[in-house]
């Protein structure tokens, strides 16, 4: 995806350049938010979010060749075929950077009123945040108990 | 910081474009990146991304304004002071926005090879990753558990 540029970046860590392309555009991170918000359609995505049509149409296009959307066939009594915009799972698996962003956006960007919007887990209403943790389960609460490691060398450990 | 663009926006969600607005342009991202593994110095992130320095002093300059990070003045000897570039609280607190771009990175974008980089928990060795947990400490795995709430109405109940 973003090959073009590799040369640029360092490639030991092209996987967060390469997610930023795709999304890193802002209407794009619109545009998922309102399909994790359950519109799908494209009148209405328009219309929410007040985006002039032709850049809605090459933003999905991106997040469709992206493999993040993919378009659905669907069809109002006595009206031609029209298509919704459907997340796919790896459009899904975007939840966990959208989560992250909106909550540094709520302790650091909110105004007075606190913060615009929040998500609960639906079973038990409690507040849900993006947290770090390992795949023993500890909860990695500071920076420095992180280490990065390249992949190669992490295949030469093991 | 997006005011000029609120009407645009849905005002309830505006916390992801908020933090999309700062953090959203590709450059920056990598910029982030590079803080949070160390490099700390101008001339040693100008030349570790073959980034044009005034994009770099620009970049530098919206992380300042932002809150994300600040300049540290150190002197080496017999040279003129010069600064260094440091994470801020809110600085650090971007790191899981930037795990999880890398979670889904890793999964989604990495060629052959295998990810370029992985994360590790520094005390155990398991790799991290963001993933969604409740205040109550319930583990969110699917985005059907998840509740999206205006805050106004999140006030009304509480």
């Amino acid at each position: 995806m973003c090959a073009m540029r590799m040369d640029a970046y360092d490639s030991r860590t092209c996987s967060i350049a390469r997610t930023t392309e795709i999304i890193g555009e802002r209407w794009t991170v619109i545009i998922l938010r309102d399909l994790f918000n359950g519109i799908r359609r494209f009148d209405d995505l328009q219309r929410h979010m007040s985006i002039a049509r032709d850049i809605l149409t090459k933003r999905l296009t991106t997040l469709i060749d992206a493999g993040i959307v993919e378009k659905v066939a669907y069809q109002d009594e006595g009206a031609r075929t029209r298509y919704e915009y459907h997340l796919t799972q790896a459009g899904r698996d975007l939840i966990p950077v959208m989560v992250a962003l909106m909550d540094w956006g709520n302790k650091y960007t909110a105004d007075d009123e606190g913060p615009p919007m929040i998500i609960e887990h639906r079973d038990c209403g409690e507040q849900v945040h993006a947290v770090l943790t390992c795949e023993r389960g500890h909860r990695i609460k500071q920076g420095r108990m992180l280490k990065v490691v390249p992949q190669a060398a992490a295949r030469l450990a093991s």
